[in-house]
């Protein structure tokens, strides 16, 4: 499978992980959008949120005790962060292995760049 | 408790409701920032990302397919969304209820105002 995201999990290509269990892998993300931002990936290949399957939802939920983890690790806990989901064409996904960006480090502002928005 | 979101769980103020189930509600943005824009919430008052419980992550999974189910009654799933977590100050969260905003019907851009970014 040719999957960058798979590639990073096997290791054939290198990352900067903030920490690693048996289903979740957190690393830096190498174009950072924000001061801190990591990506939060599952270690099995799901392509993206709308391929989830029922049996899937459990590892999310532990994707995000990974990001609760990460976010203590990097110092962003108290500050606040953000955590983004990207599906499909609209969502702007651009690797096809499921993955949440966890942003922090500074103000992140709107929700979109759409319109004023709120949090 | 004083918590807008567990008032609309209880039902004491109205909510626009997209789904329910024993654990979650989804229900439309009062001010959208997205052609659609919903948000998932636990019925369980948790403040916020940093005060999830371990036993809360399988909770946090079960809003996840939530989402996804939200996304396909809305019709966005083939066309794609933005789910985001807005956690503490620099994360811009205002209700102080743990909740994901589901983002869709436009091209979503940017992950943050704060540069260009990726998805």
């Amino acid at each position: 499978m040719d999957c960058l995201f798979c590639k990073i999990v096997k290791g054939e290509i290198p990352s900067n992980k903030v920490l690693e269990n048996d289903n979740v892998l957190v690393f830096h993300d190498i174009q950072p959008a924000a001061p801190v931002h990591v990506l939060i990936i599952p270690k099995k290949h799901i392509a993206s949120m709308n391929d989830a399957a029922d049996e899937d939802f459990a590892l999310i939920g532990e994707m995000h005790r990974a990001a609760q983890q990460a976010a203590a690790e990097l110092g962003i806990s108290d500050s606040g962060f953000r955590l983004i989901n990207n599906c499909g064409r609209d969502g702007e996904q651009t690797v096809f292995h499921l993955h949440y960006h966890l942003l922090g480090g500074a103000r992140l502002g709107a929700l979109t760049g759409l319109s004023s928005s709120h949090g």
